[in-house]
């Protein structure tokens, strides 16, 4: 039977490692590079699915590790799966749910770099060993273990298009001897992960997750390591340092080792500023909840630089966000009234900001694609 | 000229006072008997204006005092008025700004009925004389004064089709000759409003306020002051009486007083509850927060009863809330998916069920025009 996945390479280009490509899913294509908003509780924030389809989000990303807390997968499943539950007709991507469970150890990845490792809120995880990670559930502090299996049966419950492997999730911090242990214990998870993947692969590909913190050698082993088994794609995770600047130098120094025949996804990185940089390395996919995060915060996309909407300036700005942007939001509302909401503290400002956002990403991506195909990045 | 705005009766009952109309206004008719739900701060809460439009909400309240606060009537004004300001193409109605200071100086309805008027927020309140009320604003401090004058300015700044004379609004517990006073004055203030809004009529209609609390007889005299003046309609404000039943024993002995040629809106109520008994009384509109408050909440309405969407009972339901609902959330989604967002506290589950509500609503308030040309009303 052939796969309902494959990667079809549109164009590569030559002054760069940026290519435009297309991912064929089951349900439908993704064209790359693409961004990839984050729907942590199977909804973007303040954006209902079915809209979220209609602003052509082609890949949405989904965090197992919450699904398993609320509502269960077991509903999901039940429910007819992650698509039907969320009324999702486009492609769903979800994850092991272990950054989530190694996060709340070492706290964000922001909190871990500014305490240089020694803040650990250990209480959480109970227990880390070979078979996998024991911590208790925020929500009613039952014990769940979290093994490469379980990971892998819970996003079978899911049923996303695309799903990844358990790693273990090193903090930046790390001695080196510890970041090997590591790095090993996550190839062997993610060994597993696959084994259990192949016996039902239930219309799904897996993607690998490609570690070695901030060792170029052990990136390039990861590398070859994923390369060497019959996973659908590659992603990228773990710490690939502190600032934009590390993380695109490591980029550079590791892509070359990913097979170009099939797709590769930066886990977690989907920042303005990161968005060309990581195409031009040659990333085809990135997931990130920063537009819609900013969007909440009142921080607004435009061509002509964020709009930070509760700047008193704006008050009297009776046009649009962008003159030019067709989205919901601004075909409907100008600036100041935007604004008004905001200061107003009114649920439809979050909505409408989101939706903005989103539709910027959409655009933003179209565009760098169509900068790619005429030669131009 | 001929006024922009005419009340066409469609059919009396024969059953009861209830009447199906139709008021004809600048922006559009609104079809009678109506809800009005109330948007606040120019927005629904949690539906944004332009899909309001879509919701066949015909008649929308919005309220001057916090419009007031902010962002400014001025601004409103500048930016083309209320409807273009929050971009609604239909019909508008606005308040006085005097049913919110005075609740500041009693607390809420409810409070004040609990507390059996003897607890005062004295505090915002500054002042009340024959001009006006003098009040701090909750937002900076400063202080406001709010005249019948100044009320109808802002009403004219905003725009609204109908608008609300400035009232002094007693609390439930208070003694005959205080009541009377008060009584006595808001006609004053009503008058000044009415001599104020008339110097430009604006495209706006201005609705008097029947006061006189529970004294039939002052309700009765209040009706006639109205009638005898050239109001575009009556609105029923003050208290009506602790219970629906005191309630709907005042409006069945006060409506017959109301000329029947214009139409008449009852002020704050719009719970399931009053719906058909305040419509067999006579009444044309209604205002309510009461559904998207509901919906904020987790009480979904529906013909076969109110869904408590939190209630365990509902984590398998895969079916919408209900089947025969046309509206975007039951075409999309699940009770269950519903209740996960809400357990998840994600905000589109406030947007989807209120739309459900207000749908239910809109379907509800048709419902019962059709029974009263049936004559089953």
């Amino acid at each position: 039977m052939t796969s309902p996945f494959s990667f079809e390479l549109i164009y590569q280009s030559k002054k760069s490692r940026a290519r435009v490509g297309r991912i064929h899913t089951p349900h439908g294509v993704i064209d790359t590079p693409n961004f990839v908003p984050v729907g942590t509780n199977a909804t973007l924030k303040a954006v209902d699915s079915a809209y979220t389809d209609t602003l052509g989000i082609q890949l949405m990303f989904c965090n197992t590790y919450h699904l398993i807390l609320h509502p269960g997968t077991e509903l999901i499943k039940n429910a007819g799966g992650l698509h039907t539950f969320m009324n999702r007709k486009q492609p769903l991507i979800t994850d092991s749910g272990g950054f989530q469970v190694f996060s709340l150890m070492y706290g964000t990845v922001n909190e871990e770099l500014k305490s240089k490792g020694k803040k650990q809120l250990k209480n959480s995880v109970l227990k880390i060993n070979e078979e996998g990670v024991l911590f208790r559930s925020y929500r009613d502090g039952n014990p769940i273990l979290l093994t490469p299996e379980s990971s892998v049966q819970a996003q079978k419950d899911l049923g996303a298009d695309i799903i990844i492997p358990l790693d273990e999730l090193p903090p930046y911090h790390v001695d080196k001897r510890a970041l090997f242990n590591s790095f090993e214990r996550t190839h062997r998870w993610e060994k597993r992960s696959l084994d259990e993947h192949m016996l039902n692969e239930n219309n799904q590909t897996m993607y690998s997750v490609v570690h070695g913190g901030v060792d170029p050698e052990l990136r390039k082993k990861s590398c070859e390591f994923a390369a060497n088994l019959p996973f659908g794609g590659y992603a990228i995770g773990g710490s690939l340092g502190k600032t934009h600047s590390e993380m695109f130098t490591m980029l550079e120094k590791m892509m070359p080792y990913l097979p170009p025949d099939k797709p590769n996804h930066l886990l977690g990185i989907g920042d303005l500023t990161s968005l060309e940089p990581c195409i031009k390395l040659g990333i085809d996919t990135m997931d990130s909840s920063h537009p819609t995060r900013c969007a909440r915060h009142g921080l607004l996309f435009t061509n002509n630089g964020t709009i930070k909407i509760l700047n008193a300036h704006y008050q009297n700005a009776f046009t649009p966000l962008d003159p030019e942007c067709t989205c919901y939001t601004c075909s409907n509302y100008t600036i100041a009234y935007l604004r008004h909401l905001f200061k107003a503290h009114e649920l439809a400002a979050y909505s409408l900001a989101s939706i903005h956002n989103l539709h910027f990403m959409v655009q933003k991506m179209a565009t760098l694609r169509a900068a790619i195909l005429n030669g131009n990045l």
